[in-house]
């Protein structure tokens, strides 16, 4: 059995990545939410208990030969890979480029993740887009529509939603809270993401969620004005 | 047959890892090196002509329906898993081990980056360590320590060097241009892999090149001063 430790459903892009994969194909898991403890790093010694890296997701697994931490999202994939179909598409063409396609996003894509941090509840108006941004929206823009011309969709990699999908699904809760510009072809597979069962639970969670980061906050209206705050609790 | 797409020897630390993979592993390639054409970014438009996301290192391989781009370090990693041995060790632990220490590499580590660009042929005395590099450094530390003691070296995940090794070989070589403070175990490891016959081939190809790009040799000197360049050329 897998144990699953993530963070914050409102903040935490990297930790919805397995998390929302494991969903979509029925791999079982206890899940674990250790909530910020408030600014970047400073979960580091409690997370440390169970990560190496002190940071989530780490996944856990119980073998024969003791417990097994696996302490990053694209390692897990991987992991998870190994025992499980569908991880990545079957098709050796579009498994090669559902790995470059997720290895670029596990390293690139700073100003995207910098200008427009996960906040799933919040819609924000930016008051403007920087360069930098509008380049890592652009390449985004025809990655996906590449993926879904040249494999034939629904999904990038092709029919089956697949861990290419998982890794790109934190950007459809940016766009979504941002109103990033992206083209007709991209916008309806944000909204295809979106309207997923696993994708509208982790949402429907990070809603009810109690806790506001005063960091994570001020990080979201740093260039922009909300318009709506959709969180309940 | 793969061809891989790398630049500059002297500069390029994301091409080194498949480059030095391959020939450790004596996977054959034909190289394809293309030289940085000044500046960030500037190369965009040439390398988009063989490498989808215009960044390198891309691996090509044309198979029986057709030509297939590979265009991330870490994919280009994992394709090659699936058809060579020892890319990964096969001990599953040790392997999620590498795997989890790859994929850090991959997507952290940005002031060790930043601060420390890899300029091979370069030796600079820094003026100080930020704090972020100092963290960074006691991370690469204290990982690189576990795996040696956890799988019995020489290697980080045993007795072959295998992916993990090659993500953290232009490590090494930051960590010889800056005189950078590790550990007794992790100084040892670095002299391990600086002298193995695949680094020596790249560091000595390095030091022939013609190339001064002026970025990257001003980005080199932002926070130290030079006191050797071994560059022939
Ligand atoms: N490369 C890692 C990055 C994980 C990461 O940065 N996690 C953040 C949360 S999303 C974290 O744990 N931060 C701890 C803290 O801020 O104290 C992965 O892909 O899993
Ligand atoms: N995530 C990519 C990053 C590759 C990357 O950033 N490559 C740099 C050179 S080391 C590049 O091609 N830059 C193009 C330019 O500066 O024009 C990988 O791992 O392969």
């Amino acid at each position: 059995m897998f144990d699953l430790y993530i963070a914050n459903k409102n903040y935490s892009s990297w930790s919805l990545r397995p998390w929302v994969l494991m969903k979509a194909l029925e791999i079982p898991f206890n899940e674990h939410l250790m909530p910020f403890e408030g600014g970047t790093g400073a979960s580091h010694a409690t997370f440390t208990r169970f990560s190496p890296s002190g940071l989530v997701p780490c996944l856990v697994e119980v073998t024969d030969e003791g417990e097994l931490a696996v302490w990053d999202s694209l390692a897990i994939v991987e992991y998870l890979a190994e025992q499980h179909a569908n991880v990545w598409p079957s098709d050796k063409a579009a498994r090669a480029w559902a790995r470059s396609a997720t290895a670029e996003m596990h390293s690139s894509f700073s100003a995207l993740r910098g200008d427009c941090p996960m906040n799933c509840g919040m819609r924000v108006k930016l008051n403007s887009l920087s360069a930098n941004l509008k380049a890592d929206l652009a390449r985004v823009d025809a990655l996906w529509q590449q993926g879904l011309e040249r494999f034939g969709g629904p999904f990038l990699a092709g029919e089956t939603f697949s861990a290419v999908d998982a890794f790109y699904a934190p950007v459809a809760f940016r766009m979504q809270t941002f109103s990033l510009p992206v083209s007709e072809k991209s916008r309806a597979y944000v909204e295809r993401l979106l309207a997923l069962p696993a994708m509208q639970a982790w949402y429907q969670a990070a809603l009810e969620e109690p806790w506001r980061e005063s960091l994570h906050e001020a990080d979201t209206l740093k260039n922009g004005t909300v318009t709506a705050d959709h969180r309940k609790a």
